[in-house]
Formats: structure tokens, C-alpha cells, sequence
């Protein structure tokens, strides 16, 4: 049920995805679809997370600098080659009046994806890579939040060479080179 | 009549932001509201830009982590400690379904600003601050854009002090500090 109403969400957007086109597709009656979802947004929003589940896991290959450009670019590459982003920042755009879609957003999707990129970034202060003292949960927000912003507000393209280009300022830092951190 | 429509729009929100009601109290005919913004969103993200204007001016200090801290600083205090953030989240929203408010939104609020902290940074950069290979318009998304994701995808709260990681972890990179930057 939930991969036919993520397959007429991705084609159609939230313009078309009613309780209604979700029933007739998949075969479940909207008495059960409203029992288990308060609103199609909620609905929209576990669909489209059990739909790009699969191409978002993240890699582990105990460098941490090329893991999150692996992950940050194979979220680019999503959320601009295909109509996840456009399903994505429909999203996100209706939570902000949809209570319900936002707490099912958050539940479903941005709660446990970022719970995957804190974890590899704890994971690498752990082996000594990052500084001690690093916020894994702002990391997320530089790196994951920096691409939401240019899909939400598109002053600014959001490409593969932006994607390598936050890691490396993240990373490395803007200071000038020469001179040693102190 | 753009003070007056700033007013109504921080008091109540999008919700209860109409043309009729902003004629009603700024005295401007519903025909002239409509001759010069083509919907209720466009009219709205000039009227935010308008009201919020002078609390976001950029500091110029000539110590660019500073002026960036001082400047995020004000973001935050402004989103979370007044009606703005609700605002701006509805207006970010709504962006995401009508292209008039989207435009209007790059147009009067986020490219103007965006272009003055990408001056800020090259300026710094041309000062000897920040390296010269520095991508200021990411660095916007990195700081800005951090706070933004936090403000629409609260799974995270957004705080002074994340605002101050922020700049800290870009100017010094995520790095063992023992470690010189390559």
C-alpha cells in the first residue's frame, strides 16, 4: 500500500494525492487509510520516506570526509534528478500549517536520517578523525540543512559540485591555510 | 501602507493576511493593492522585507567571524523571539506551491541579504581572513541555511548557541586540531 501510494506521489506530486487516488490504486478501502493515517499528509509523508529509503543508506567506509560526500551526493542527485525534490519540498512547505504531516515528517523521515549522519560523524570523533568537541547535530544542519535551503529558497543551484564543495569548507575550514588553527 | 500590511502580517500570520484586510487598515483601494502585487504571497514576502529590514543590517567590524556571529545572532533572536519565524516559515511554505510569493520572496528578502554576507566574506577573503578559494555564497548556506533547516525541520531546537557552533565549525573545520590543515 504504502509503495503505491509512494509510486502516485513521486508521479503526480501532492497536487494529486488524495485519500481517494491512494484507494483506488492500491486497493484499501479510505475507511482503513483514515484509520491509520490522521490526514494525507501524514500519509504522503511515510510514503515518501519508505520510497527513497533504500537509495539514501549511508556508507561506512571509515573515511568520514568521503561518507558524507557519498551520502550528501546521492541525496543531490535525488532530490534533483528525479521528482523527489519537488515531492519533497511540497512537503515540507505544506508542514509548516499541517501539524500532523509535520510530526509525521519528522517521525518518519528527518528524525531518523539525521540519527544515521550523527551517529557516523560520533562514530569518526570516536576514531579520532573530527575534533573532540565537534556538534554532530549541527554538521547536519551545514551540510544536509545547507542543501534544503537552496531546494526551498533556489537563489543558488543545488549541484554535485555545491554537495563536495560543504564537505570541503566543513571539513577543512575557511581559514587561510597557512596559518595553524589554534 | 507596506508598515501597515507588516503589521497585520507579523500580528496574525498568513492566515488572517488577505488584500481586504490589509485595504481596511492601510486606507489602500483593493484595485491599487491588486495593480502593483499579483497575489496575497507576493505582497506578504515584500511587506516581511520591509518590517525586518532594519534589524538585520550586516556589521562591518572587519573581524569576519564576528561580524557573521553578530549577524546570525540577529537572525535567530528575530525568528525565535518574535512572530517573524512563524512568518517566515509560512512565507518559505507557501513559496513552495506559488511562484509569485517565491519570486517575490528571492526578489525583496533572500537574494538582497544573500548578497550582502557573500560581500561580507569576500571582503574578509580579500583581507587575508579566509582563504581565497572560499565559496561565499556556500558559506550563506552553511550558516544561514543551517538555521533555516533548523526553523522549517525543527527536529533540533535553534538556538544562540547553535548559531555560535556554526560559525566556529566552519571558520575552524571539523578537524583533530593537533592535525594542520593540507
Amino acid at each position: 500500500m504504502l509503495a503505491a501510494a509512494g509510486d502516485l506521489l513521486l508521479a503526480e506530486g501532492m497536487a494529486g494525492f488524495t485519500f481517494e487516488r491512494v484507494s483506488a490504486i492500491s486497493g484499501a478501502s479510505r475507511t482503513t487509510l483514515h484509520k491509520w493515517w490522521p490526514s494525507r499528509g501524514a500519509l504522503a509523508a511515510e510514503a515518501y520516506f519508505r520510497t527513497v529509503e533504500s537509495t539514501l543508506a549511508f556508507p561506512d567506509t571509515g573515511d568520514i570526509a568521503a561518507d558524507l560526500t557519498e551520502q550528501l551526493l546521492a541525496f543531490v542527485r535525488l532530490v534533483t534528478g528525479t521528482t523527489a525534490g519537488r515531492v519533497i519540498a511540497e512537503l515540507i512547505g505544506s508542514s509548516q500549517t499541517d501539524p500532523e504531516l509535520a510530526a509525521a515528517y519528522r517521525e518518519h523521515y528527518s528524525a531518523p536520517r539525521r540519527a544515521l549522519a550523527v551517529a557516523a560523524v560520533e562514530a569518526a570523533r570516536d576514531r579520532g578523525q573530527v575534533r573532540v568537541d565537534v556538534d554532530a547535530e549541527a554538521v547536519v544542519d551545514q551540510l544536509w540543512g545547507a542543501c534544503y535551503h537552496r531546494l526551498l529558497i533556489p537563489d543558488q543551484p543545488l549541484t554535485e559540485a555545491f554537495a563536495r564543495t560543504l564537505v570541503d569548507q566543513l571539513v577543512h575550514g575557511l581559514r587561510t591555510r597557512e596559518i595553524t588553527p589554534s
